[in-house]
């Protein structure tokens, strides 16, 4: 059966999309720990993000590079972290995390909670920065 | 001056290097929140890591894919995670934690305290595992 990122990135399953190509695509986190959090996943399907071949790893991370650069924009931030644990979900997924303190990546503590209305305009600032 | 990553690269600051070759540095966080934590590192210096000049980038996450792999198999895990905060050290670097569990790297949980021994064991483990 398709993962849940599988059937998020087809479209069978609705998401907050701010970016996609070919092969790979990028979506709002629905629990997120700070405003512009987002989720890179490739389209293909693969659990661990080091079992991906080469040049679809290093596609990935460049894809991931040009994402964090519209959340930068759309959220000015010190830097976009970049968190890969993948240990619920089993389809690689890269967090990017606009952050101005390590308390913004802390995965424990309690997340956003945003209407879809917030998510629909976060999506969009991401997706058409300036 | 140079970053204190740079200092390690060059040899000037002493470390428990696990792989290296003329772009990239892999060594033992001195600070580890589990054994076989792992920062790699540009030989070139650059903060922020989505600053990387694309082929660098991509070149750095290849690199990472080749220790991560190291670290498995010297250290049994589910995953190795990926994280990269960089507001401390202007120098970008990515940790490579073996985990089993999210716990495994919270980063506001205490490190370990390794002796030099223990170091230097972990880094023969990964540098040659098998």
């Amino acid at each position: 059966m398709a993962s849940i990122f599988s059937r998020i990135a087809s479209g069978e399953i609705p998401s907050y999309k701010v970016a996609e190509d070919d092969k790979y695509v990028a979506f709002l986190d629905i629990n997120p720990l700070v405003e512009g959090h987002t989720l890179v996943i490739p389209r293909k399907e693969v659990d661990y993000l080091f079992d991906m071949e080469e040049q679809d790893l290093a596609g990935m991370i460049l894809f991931a590079q040009k994402v964090a650069g519209n959340i930068r924009k759309a959220f000015p931030c010190r830097k976009v972290a970049v968190v890969v644990l993948g240990l619920e979900v089993p389809h690689a997924h890269i967090h990017l995390i606009p952050i101005n303190s390590e308390a913004d990546v802390n995965f424990h503590r309690p997340k956003l909670s945003l209407s879809r209305e917030q998510f629909l305009r976060i999506a969009e600032r991401i997706s058409n920065p300036e």
